[in-house]
Order: structure tokens, then sequence, then C-alpha cells
């Protein structure tokens, strides 16, 4: 597997992309993306489990189902969240509107949406950006990159290629988090293509176990958003033998290889989250069930205390073995060892479920590193999960108190 | 039912109450409290659900099925948590010492900490301390209340007195909290006295149902602590008939003013969060079950994104509509309402599961108030839940990103 520089959601072939400033956003910044394939995909997605959920994800929900999906549309700086009938038909139009322009059927066009909640979208600016944004596609996909982002600092994208059957299989993705971010997938969109060919239900069950070890393991602030959205395109132009079980050639080197995008993707939406400064991945080891594990992993991860202790370089340990306590995974709590890294430094820093003597000044300039490892050995079992998220800062706050002005 | 002017632990007759500065917070202010009955009660308690659960928890959730509880003896600056046989120990020597001091059974004392985890309690200052506290015991409960403190910036007390069967009856709590507050009572400790004359299975039935319509439906920031104490004492000095059952007269005259003073206590606990800025009340109506009710109202009070709108005064409606998506709770989302209320004003914000003009304004101004009242009507049955928290402020940060130093 070789990483391709600068991959994104045209790296694969047959896969176009476009980013145009729509007026959406209040900023004037990029704010709609279109991505095309030139021939039919299978498609499969995966979407929050908020009982509230946008119109977007309502319909992208239904036309994921169709065998020929083409297009995916999205807007940023409005979520046609809690907009009701006149949303979701909006959310329709602009799926229609994208059909109409590409000559496809309605329910070849996935739609996603990210931004304020509450207010319907502008649907003449909406009319004109999709004009504009057929008009650009590319197999550039850097503006289609940026046009996603909401408050990211970051463009979040990767791509890979590999050999299936002799064939380059290639998958790229783009994705954007940054505030709401939480196990269950909270707003985060992801986009990947690929080119492998490939059995429309496998793909969807390969997909959602590769969301579950990606974007369901990141949190930034435990809110779940109304429009979390993770859509995989495979328009099967490698020319491989389609793949339809997981005895075929090529099938685990395709899981991994999706695995790697995911997480590449889902680390960088947790170190780019709202006011972080520093990325936090946190490894749990001896689990009872795999379940039990991503418990404790989110736990410790999502720990107002644990973020602001290591936003402050406070080696305040106590915290983490709190969080592991309220995971409510099953514990042998005299069993468990924790172990912390950061930099070249690792130590351990609780034994048999109580605190040992450490260097304390090592400790501080472990959380002060910019990538701090939490490891945390359960010794109740072979399961394993990691999670990743980030420090809390007043830079959180900020970015929160006045999200709309 | 009436309020006692500055009431607190020592109001209701036959307890005395001391606090002394025993050495154990670096800043040298108070840090022991005692709580003694001069004739035994009955005691019932409600301890943290977090599977690390510090020592004085363990010990304590033992010593409280004792019929003869006398005393209560407190220290905050350390919570003696994480710190394995050692800790034990340490805690049952400080029920030991006072059980010496008092000429008491040891299991007639329960011990509480609240501070640094992780760290083994001072024992030379601790003993000292504890000769002091004894000698110190009076009527005034003034220094109690100080000294069960961490990071609180108010004392959290009060007293009530109701007529029961011709009798005067007293109850009387005091409580700290701050950081680490959460639905299933996160590091919070609340002590309450009452000379009620009381069976004590029913004391424990009826003080288990309050906590859980009180320091339970409080949240600041989501973590759940190792230490979390509830307890009250009864020693029937009232002189009424001894109440055994939900037909005896004044059961539901005490059930309501016990419920007074551990809501009185909570909100206490919400308005002084750590960093907060406003007290931020969530009353769910229309509910399938109490559950449903609860999950809404503490979804919403522990919204990151929710409460640092409402530090900003930004009238983000969508993100209280988001939390109660995310609850898990049973919901007919079209059929919401929501209501903000805050100063003399008040305004619908949601109708039908979605966003309904109104006045920015306004709404601006009610989340400006320093409290804050969210309605939410499920239209989905019957049940009803309160729950209570503060903003999410720079401070939070500020605090827990330096706490130990």
């Amino acid at each position: 597997m070789k990483i391709i520089q600068d991959g994104n959601v045209t790296s694969a072939k047959g896969f176009l992309a476009a980013g145009v400033k729509a007026g959406i956003k209040a900023s004037g910044n990029y704010d709609m993306a279109l991505i095309y394939s030139e021939t039919p995909a299978v498609a499969a997605g995966a979407f929050t489990r908020n009982a509230v959920r946008a119109a977007p994800v309502m319909l992208s929900e239904l036309h994921v189902k169709s065998d020929n999906v083409q297009a995916i549309i999205v807007n940023s700086g409005n979520a046609n969240a809690c907009t009701g009938d006149e949303g979701y038909r909006n959310a329709e139009n602009m799926c229609k509107l994208v059909a109409g322009r590409l000559d496809l059927a309605q329910d070849a066009v996935l739609v996603a949406s990210t931004g304020i909640i509450g207010v319907q979208l502008p649907m003449e600016k909406i009319n004109v950006g999709i004009g504009h944004v057929v008009d650009k596609l590319s197999q550039d996909g850097t503006i289609a990159t940026k046009a996603i982002m909401t408050t990211d600092l970051t463009e979040k994208n990767i791509a890979v290629e590999l050999e299936i059957q002799g064939k380059t299989v290639t998958i790229g993705g783009i994705a954007k988090g940054s505030g709401m971010i939480h196990p269950n997938m909270g707003t985060m969109l992801g986009f990947i293509t690929t080119d492998i060919a490939i059995e429309k239900s496998l793909l969807q069950r390969i997909f959602l176990e590769s969301v579950d070890e990606s974007y369901n393991m990141v949190s930034v602030d435990g809110d779940v958003s109304t429009n979390d959205t993770a859509i995989i395109l495979a328009n099967g132009l490698a020319g491989n033998d389609v793949i339809t079980s997981e005895k075929d050639e090529g099938y685990d080197a395709f899981v991994k290889a999706l695995r790697f995008v995911n997480q590449t993707l889902a680390k960088k939406i947790a170190e780019d989250g709202e006011g972080a400064t520093k990325l936090i991945e946190t490894n749990v080891f001896g689990a009872k069930t795999v379940e039990d594990a991503r418990k404790v992993a989110k736990s410790v991860i999502g720990s107002s205390l644990v973020k602001t202790a290591i936003f402050g370089g406070d080696a305040n340990w106590g915290r983490i073995l709190c969080a592991v306590g309220y995971s409510s995974a099953d514990l042998i709590v005299n069993k468990i060892e924790i172990f912390v890294k950061g930099g070249d430094a690792k130590i351990q820093i609780v034994a048999n479920g109580a605190g040992i003597a450490f260097d304390e000044a090592l400790l501080a300039q472990i959380f002060s590193a910019k990538q701090v490892e939490i490891e945390i050995y359960l010794h109740n079992g072979e399961a394993v999960a990691t999670a990743w998220g980030c420090d809390l800062s007043y830079d959180y706050v900020k970015i929160n108190a006045d999200y709309r002005t």
C-alpha cells in the first residue's frame, strides 16, 4: 500500500470533484462541493444515531440503497436540520437539481449538509451554486476538500493505492469535523471514493465495520450531531474481478487499506477539534469484549477533566482511572495498569488499580507533547480498541460561546 | 414547612459539628469536618456508581448498615481514592480514631473524603486534626460547612422545620460540589441530619428516591467522581412516633421536606459549578417514562454545546433539540416543543420538532439572565423530570487545566 501525495476523492479512476462559493456562508468562503463518478457506483453509508435527523440524512439513507449512485452534493454553512417538511423538500430539490444537470436519476444523487441548525436553506443561492459546481467538475479535488469545512482549521484528505489481482486499486477520501464530534459520529462528514469492483452488500458491511473503528472512536466534545454522514462510492474502474466474499483475493488488503484511510481522516478530525492544541490517543488492551474496550477508550477520551488536565500539562493521572471507572465496562479494578506516552517518553502511572510513584517532571513533559498516548491494560480478556480525541482549551469555549456571530 | 435562617447540619436536635484546619490542603484552609449525633441515629447513604470507588466510599457503605451511627468524619484536600490497601486502612483508621475519641463502636462512624486522587492521606496530620475537631464540637455548624469545600466558591447549607404529629421536626444539610458533578453524583458530598424518628429501611428508600430527584439530576462537566457520597442521619429526638410506613401521619410531609432540602443543595451545587456564570434548569414534560424524562433533562443539561451557547448568550436553540435527540429516550420528534425562560421573559423556540420564528433579541436577553430555564414538552406520555446544570466558561478550563498547582 502506498500513500498518494496530496491524494483525495479524485485520486481513484473516474472520479471528478469541484467546489464553489455559493454564498451560503456569511464569510463568503467555499461552501458547496460536488463529488461525481463518471460511471455508476455501488454506495454504502453510515449516518448519525441522533433521533433528530437532518433532512439530508433522511434522504441520503434512502438514496444510498440505489444500485447506481453517481454523485454526492454537499453544502456547508447550513445543516438543513430541524427544518421540517420544507427542509426535506429542499434536500430533495438539491438532488433533483444535480440529477437534472448531470442527467442522472434523482436517487443517484446523495446529499449532505453541515452548519447552522434550524434555518431553511437559501434555495436560490443553492440553485445557482449547483449550476456552477457542475460546470467546474475536474480531476482536481482540492477545492471540494475546502468547501466541506466549517470551523475546521486544516483540510482533511488522504488517498492510497494498492495492488489487487494485479490491478491498481485506489481509495481516497476527504472529511470535515471540528465541533460536535463524538462516539457515534458527532457533525462529521466523510466521503470516500474507490475504483475497486465490489459487491454492494459486502461493501456496506466492510464500511460500517471500518466506521466503527475510526469515526465512531473520535470525540471532541461529547455532542452527537444531527447531520453526521460517512459515504463510500466504489465504481469498479480498477478492473479487478468483483469482490463478493471475504475469501476473494484482495479482500483483506482492501479492508486494511480502507481502515487506514478512515482512521487517518478520523485522527485528523480529532487533531483539529475546536480549540485543540494536541491529539490524544487512547489504546485499551485486555478488555472482556470489544464493546467494553470501546467504552473504556471513549470514556477516557471524552472526559472533560482528562482533556483539561492534558491541555494544562497537569499530571493528574487519577482522572484517567476515574474515567475508566465510570465507563460501565466490566472491570477488575485492582488489575488495571495505565501508561502514558508522549514524545520519546513512556511511563507507568497506575498499577493494580492504584497510583504508583513516578517522575512527576517526566509525566508533565509527556502531557506537554503535541501527541499524547494513553495505554490502558484491563487484564480482563483479549479485546482491544483505540479512540482519538483532543484536549479542552479556552478556545473551545470561545468558539462555541459565540458560534453564530 | 419553614426555612431556618442560616440553618445547617446542627439545626436538628442533638446534632453537633465542627471544622478545623488539619493541614491537608496546601492552601491552609479548613479541611476537616465532624458531624456528631448525641444519640445513636439510623443512617442511610447513596454512593458513587463509578466502578473505581474511593476507600472511604467502600468503608462507609459497610458502616451505614449499622443500627447505631453517630458520627461522620470528612476531610477535603485529599480524596483517598486509587490508594489501594493502604488507603483502605487509612480510612479505617480515621473511623477508629474518631470512635476512640467519642467512645463509639468503629462502625458508628462514617467517613467521606474529597480532593486530589491517588495520593495517600497524611495520617499524622489527620490524627492531630481528629483530636482538635472532636474538641471543637458545638451547635455551630458553619465551620463544618466551610471545611468540606474544595473549589466551591459558596457555602451550601439549608435547614427547614415542619410539624409532624404535633412535634417540631427539623431537617438540615450541607453539601459541596463544583467540578466532576454529573448524573449519578459526580465529587459531590451531601450530609443531611434530622431529628425525626423513622425506621431505617424506610429512610433508606426515601433517601435514595430523593437523591435520584436531586443530586443525580445535576451535571457540571459529565465526569462521575470516585468519591460521591450522600448520607442522612435521623436520631429520633423530635419525639414523634416512629414512622414505619408510608401510611403513617407525617410521612408525606417529611418526604416533601427532604426533597426540598436535597433539591436546594443540588441547585446550589449546579449554580456553583466550576467556572459557572449562571444556573440552567431543564424541565421535561410528557415523556413516556420517568427514565426517559431524566435522560432528556440530563442530556440537555450535559451538552457542552448548549452550555457554551448559554454562557455566550448565543441563541443557538438547535443545540438543545440536538441534545434531546441523542438522549436515547423514546421520542416522536415532530411533536417536540421547546420553550426558554429567563428573567421575566418566556418564548417558544421549537414547535413540531422544528425551529420557529422568534424574537432573536429577546432570546439573547433570556440566555443572558443569571438563571435560564429550558422547558421541553415531548407529548409522548405523562412523565416529568428536572435537571440542573451551569454554563461552560473559560474559567472551567482554567480551573481544571491547572488543578493541582
